[in-house]
Parts: structure tokens; sequence; C-alpha cells
């Protein structure tokens, strides 16, 4: 009955042309549009009903590379602008395959997976110089990890009786700023608090956290006979990448006694980065710290992670005992604790692996000068706006981040910057995103693909000057 | 800056190589001990600072052939017993590979590996014969699709206004069973209800959830004022594989209006066994299911998935707008709803591919033949155990696990059962793991792996027999 191929031999030449096949997909990526829109028909291969009988591999490869290849979301294509999101890379896409061949489950028990996955975390407390005492988690993304965090501030604010007991009847307040991403207000709802209970501080001109708000909401709060629990500083905002004040906060977490968490989904990675680092002064006075090695690490989604300094109060978070998880001295219930103790999964995949290999084959020097130079070439997208009087620049470029729009004299310079948006990503050359930035419609290219170069910059202004001049012609008419 | 390879044609050849080398660790997996303990040389390559240079592709592949696949948990080996975890299969571990390469992230935008995502919910809708309306999404693992279920009932049962307000003053109660897994008892921790507002029913002598308890149980909440909200009926629990009574569980969940909810974390895909299905009766009048591909289904970790009848309150419980999440009518940002919409995941990776080529290429029927043999083989293990005077059963077989243990008339039963556990997967032979049945330690044996055989069992049952005997002796010295 297994599922072990009758023919070894024949399974094994189809795999290695799936293999050329991806490398060449990979190695020739530049010849494609960065995005097309999907046909009806091949969108209709897929509306069938749940196959009963046998297919070949060969069969389901040939329509993986008619109908899905072409038609994926152009996060790997370097004229990719559109959100942060990793391009992924040759290496780790041959981890993944080394990873699902051995197919463990990271939830626990003694295996030398979780050993690499240990072997990561002493990496990334390194990193962040925390201490040897932090404990840390693969999980999916920074919306898990926000939430693990907020967990495990909930614990130590309400006590562990609040498993227990649940959250009612508490006073709890968090704090985050404007511009925080939506899952900090999700991991809220989630834990049973609400969205009322987080505070939106209200950002400066450079879209940080205002920190006098800050400190007089956290008085006001306490004076209206609230608990104040919970700081989430953010390390690059998603709309503009712009850093909060982290050693402002860090004090003001201190002398409150809060819990101070970065959201650095992205940009806590900047650590690598000689010239970024210093931008996220701060960070390692954190009590968490959540971040994707998918985003900047260019690790193959999804790899997000939870770091968390005080690893004691993370175990009472979510470890439970459970017959059927036992542990032992010996055997295969070995090396206590294990992840399933740290995180709300029990079956975990092996993301540990694709990040090992991405760390140790590309090397921290190395990921740091592909950081710096997305950063680089985001004041070169800058420059190239300052010098053209159709474009204006919409926020301050603290990171590879970069708001603009299409100047167009008419009312609906929102609908024709939004137009410009689609017609560039249907194009296939160029595809940034748009985003509201007090309250006009702009163009968002977030430059995080090791893949661009100032060409595909200089492709993305091209066009948008193109299709900029045709839609504001006609938006007058 | 790209972190593409320089040459191609050496990074293509290095790439072959280690594709050859999973295949052939697929191919000669029997040859291997089913596990082994971790040299601790091996664990001390994996406690290194973070690298700072590069190094080639070729030494990352080297230790992890070196230090890695030799000490994976075993899931993958026919002789593994241990928990409820599939083996992989070669073509899941292939379409990783293209899942990887192609690199997309699940959360939204239109891209077909979101339409593939769509076709594998249509295949569940159908199996589990739920509308067209019904809304699903891959996550994890069934502890996180437990958890969302849970989330989407306390949205019905105290409005959308609880994202904005949380659960305080909320007097919901929430019911399972004693067998039903610890996640259950995790979510209604996470969603800040609380341990202390899940009942846990008693069960039956065949482990199912006692209905008539849970009647009285639910009439007694009510006359204390408190609001009864959310039944979890298990089809296969963790311990014993027990399925609860779904038609009855479902009766009284219409009657009271609760939500009815089924852990199938592994049974669930009973569905696709002529033989098993009968047993899962009622599941189709489900308000949600969560179950795993990963499990029964073969696909390689992790693929977890979460089934929900009203779509609506799905999407309500999670969707939130967010200037960066836009969408739009036409260019990346269309197709909305996204899978973003439903869950608490923003980046999520292609789940849907290798759950996808598994049932195209094994199709429906096969896959149900294979989930009908584990438990034809658990029946055979009952037999062997019936027919030897050392061994025990200790629960019945309802589907593919083995609970048994070695006689041995010594106080120390419990404590020769779990060395002759540690013996076992220490010898490489067969790894079963123990668990607790009515507070004696048993040995416990789940049959998930597609490639287990009667050979398998004969192996496990004559391990035992001889590690028993060596043991049972010396603990009556
Ligand atoms: C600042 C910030 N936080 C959180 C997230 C969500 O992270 P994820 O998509 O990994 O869940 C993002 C995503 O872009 C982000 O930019
Ligand atoms: C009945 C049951 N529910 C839930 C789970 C947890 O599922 P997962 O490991 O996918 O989180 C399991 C795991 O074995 C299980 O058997």
């Amino acid at each position: 009955m297994t599922l072990d191929p009758d023919n070894w031999t024949d399974f094994r030449q189809q795999s290695h042309r799936m293999l050329d096949d991806m490398l060449d997909y990979q190695q020739h990526l530049r010849e494609r549009p960065v995005w097309q829109p999907i046909p009806q028909a091949q969108r209709e291969h897929f509306t069938v009903p749940l196959p009963q009988t046998e297919s070949t591999m060969a069969q389901a490869h040939a329509r993986f590379m008619e109908s899905v290849l072409p038609y994926g979301p152009g996060n790997t294509h370097p004229g990719f602008f559109g959100w942060v999101q990793g391009g992924g890379t040759p290496v780790g896409m041959m981890a993944e395959l080394l990873a699902a061949g051995l197919n463990p489950n990271l939830g626990g028990r003694d295996q030398m997976p979780i050993v690499v996955e240990r072997q990561v975390l002493q990496w990334v407390r390194e990193l962040f110089r925390f201490p040897d005492t932090a404990s840390g988690l693969f999980v999916t993304g920074t919306s898990m990890a926000n939430l693990i965090a907020l967990l495990v501030a909930r614990t130590r604010a309400l006590g562990p009786s609040v498993r227990e007991q649940g959250v009612a009847g508490n006073r709890l307040v968090a704090y985050t700023s404007q511009a925080a991403h939506g899952c900090v207000a999700q991991a809220m709802d989630l834990a049973g608090l609400g969205f009322s209970a987080l505070r939106s501080i209200p950002v400066t001109a450079s879209f940080a956290m205002d920190i006098a708000v800050l400190e007089q909401t956290i008085a006001a709060d306490r004076a209206a006979g609230l608990q104040p629990f919970f700081i989430t500083g953010t390390a690059g905002t998603v709309d503009v990448g712009a850093v909060d004040d982290l050693e402002a906060i860090a004090d003001i977490a201190a002398r409150e006694r809060l819990w101070f968490h970065v959201d650095g989904a992205y940009g806590a990675l900047g650590m690598l980065a000689q010239d970024v680092a210093p931008q996220l002064a701060g960070i390692e006075r954190a009590d968490s710290i959540a971040f994707d090695f998918h985003k900047w690490g260019q690790v193959p989604y999804d790899a997000g992670f939870i770091l968390v300094r005080d690893g004691a109060q993370h175990f009472a978070t979510f470890a439970s005992p459970a017959a059927y998880l036992r542990r032992d001295e010996r055997g295969m219930a070995a090396a206590s604790p294990w992840p399933c103790d740290f995180g709300p999964d029990l079956s975990r995949g092996f993301r540990a692996l694709k990040t090992w290999f991405t760390l140790t084959v590309y090397g921290a020097e190395r990921l740091g000068q592909m950081i710096s130079d997305t950063c680089r070439l985001a004041r070169y997208l800058e420059q190239q706006i300052a010098a053209r009087p159709e474009l204006e620049l919409m926020a301050p470029v603290a990171l590879n981040i970069v708001c603009f729009r299409y100047r167009c004299g008419s009312d609906d310079a929102g609908r024709v910057n939004a137009d410009i948006a689609a017609d560039l990503q249907e194009s296939g050359i160029a595809a940034p995103s748009v985003t509201t930035i007090h309250g006009q419609l702009v163009l968002r290219a977030a430059i995080v693909n090791h893949r661009t170069t100032e060409a595909d910059v200089d492709a993305l202004i091209r066009a948008t000057l193109m299709f900029g001049a045709s839609r504001c012609a006609t938006s007058h008419d």
C-alpha cells in the first residue's frame, strides 16, 4: 500500500527534470514579466472535482509549469517593489527539498532537526545580544510572533492563573503607534483583550511613535485605574519603513515596568548590516522581538521568528503536561523542553533548515551587505524622484521603502496614481503597490529583493513617467 | 549584490547531487534504523557562533548528510509507531521544491498559488459535504485550526464587537471530552476564556465522550447562568484513536444552538476510506472541522487545515482593513477576499501545492485504500497481541492506534513498559511511544505511515517480547 514509486528510476528522472525546470526558472527570472494577469482558462484548471484516480507526477508537474509558475505573485523578480517580501534564493529552495524529504515534525522529541533550530536560536540571541536564557521559536510569520509576545506579556501581567481563569475582569492596556502593522491590534483581539485596549499613539513627521504622547497616555491610563502592560515599538513600519525610537521606548518601559516588544518584521534583520544596525539601537533591550527570515533574510516562505528574553515566562505561557507528550530521560522522548512548550503549534515543519542553510552559505557579512544595498537603492530611487518634477516624494526614506506619487493637478490624483500602479503591474515591467499617506493614495516601492539593481529602479521610474503622463492627460479631459 | 549563484552550472550539479541523496534516502529507508540516539559530537556541530563568512552549498549539505539526516525523528520509517505522524512521500518532497522555488506568499493578491489553495478548499468541502459558501484555510496544524474554529465561534457567541471590546465579562463555556487533545484547552487559554471555561466530559469504556453527561453538564451550566457556546467532538483521539458519537453531538449542538466543532486532526481524512467513513457519520453536520494533511494524508510537514461552514462569520472574525492591504479591481491587488482575511497569518507559505500534488498524483481512492490499510494493520497487531499471553490489549482498537502492554507481575509494570519503549526506540527496530491509560503506563503503536507492512508489525511484536522478557526478569530481582 506504500505511496513510494513502483519504479524509482523513472521517478528519479522525472524529479531531475523538475529540479532543472526550477533552476531554469530562477536563472532566467529577468526574462519574464514581474507579474501578469491570470487567464480565465488557467484558473479553470483548478475548479475540478476531487480526483478519484491516479495521475503521473509528470502530468501534475506539466499543469504546474503551464498554469502556476507563470502566474506567481512576482516577489522572486528583481522588478518587484510591491510589498515587503523577500525574493527567496536557490540555496533556500534546495534546503526546503532536504527538509521535505526528511519530513520531521519539530514539535518535540530528541532529533537533530530541533538541534538545528536551537542553533538558529543561538545565532538570533547573538545578533540581538540577548542572554543564553532567552527562548525563541520559528513560527509562520511576524503576525504569529507578535501574538506570542503579547501572550507571554499577558502571563507576566496577570500571572500564570490567566491560563486557568481567562482575562475576564482585566484592565490591561497596550501601546503602539498609528503606523504599526494591523497584526498588533489583531493580537489584542485574539488574546481576548480587544482592539479598544490598544492605544494607537500618533506619529511624528518621520512616522515614528510620538514619545511624549506615549508617556502622557500611559499616565492618563494609570490615572483612570487601568493597567498598562505592553508597548510595541516598530523597527521598520510597513508603509514607509520608519523606525521608532527604541531607546526612548526602552527607557519608558523600564521606568513603567511594561513589557517592551519590538515588531521588527523586516527591519530587525537590519542588525546584520553595519549601516542599518545603529538605527535600531535599543532593540537589544527589548523583552521580545518578532521578525521574519522570509523578508530581508531572503529565506523561502514562511519563516517567522519570536525571541523572548525571559525564557521561563515564555515556557510558563505555553507548556502543558499531556500523557502523549510525556518526556523521558532516554529514547526518543528525551531532550525536553521541546519547541511545542514555547508556542501554540505542536506539528511544526523544519523552517530552521532553510534558515540555517541561508545563514551558513551566505554568512552574516554578505547578507548584511545585501541588506545595505537595498537601502542604497532606496536612496537612489529617492534621488531619481527628486530629479523629476513630475514625481514627488511622500515620506522620508529611512530604510528601503520609498513612497512617492505622480503629480497630476487634477482632483483625482489618487485615481491617477492607483491607475499607474495597476498599469505598471499589468505591464510586467515593475510592480510597486499603493498605500495611503496623510489621506492621499501614493505609490509605494519596497526594495527587498536581493536581485534588484539600479537598472530595475530606472525601469520603474521610466515606466511610471510613461503611464503617469498618459493617465494624467486622460484625467484632465 | 544578488544571492544567486555566480556559476549556475556548478550550482546545478551540486543541486542534482542533493536531490539524488534525498531520493537515495527515501528509497533505502528500510535499511536504516528507525531512530538512533544522537552522538554528542554531532550536536556540537550546531553550537557554533553565527557564521560571518561564506561557505559553499556543498559544505552545508555535507554537514546535513553527516549530522542531520541520520538523526531525524524517525517518522519516515515503516517501523515508526510512535506518534500520529505521517511519513511523507517523494511526490510531496518534489512539490515542496517547486513551492520553495516559486516562493509565493499566500497572504493575498491575485496569483495562481492562491487559486491552487482554493481548489484544495473546494475538494475539502466536497469530501465533507460542506456547501460552496464554506470557507477554509491552510494553517500549520490542528492546534492552530482548533484555535481558529474557537475564535469564529467566539465571534458568533459574543457578536463582532468582541474584536473591539474583548471578552471581559463573558460567561462562555465550552465542552469537549477528557480524551480530547490538549490543544483544545490551549485554544481556550489563548482566546482569553481560560481552561476553567472548558468542561472535560468523561468518556465511556470506548473512550468516546459520554453523551448523557454532556447533556447534563450543559443543562447545569445554563441553570448556573452561564452561556454554553462550543462543543468539540474528536474524530480519532490522540491516545487510543476513539471517535466520539458525532451524530449525537450534532443533535445536541443543534438543539442547544451551540457551535459544533470536530477535531479530526488525523481521523477526519478517514472520509477518504470506504470502511472508515461510516465511523465518522455526523462530521458533515459540523460547523467547523480541523485536520492535518501531514498525518494520514502523508503530505510533508506542515499542512493543517480549517474548514468553516459559515464563511461570512469566518471572514468577520479575521478580516480587517489596512492601507497596505488595499484591494483593487485589477492588477495584483485584485481577487479579494484573500487568505489573510480568514486567519491570523499574513505571510503564508504554499502548503497547498504539496497537498494538491498528493491528491492529484495518488487520487482519493488510493489514499483511501492506504488509510484503510493502516487500520487493517492495527487489527492485525491487535490479533498478534491477543495471541501472546505476555501481552495485553489496553484499549479497544477503533482506527489505527493500538495500546497494549507487556504483562509483568511486578509492581513496576509501568517502569518495565517505559523501559521496553526506550529499548525498542534505541534498538532502531521499531519505535512505539508510551501513554497513560486508566492511570497505567502503556505502549502505544500508532500506524500512520504508508510504508508500514505486516512484517514491520511482526518485528515490533518480536522485539517487544524480547525486551519485555529481559526487563521483566530484571524487575523481579
Ligand atoms: C511591520 C510589520 N509587522 C508585521 C507584519 C506581518 O508579518 P507577517 O506577514 O510575517 O505575518 C509585517 C508584514 O509586512 C510588517 O511589515
Ligand atoms: C486529536 C488531535 N488533535 C489535535 C492534535 C494537534 O495537531 P497538530 O499537531 O497538527 O497541531 C493532534 C496531534 O496529534 C491530535 O491527535
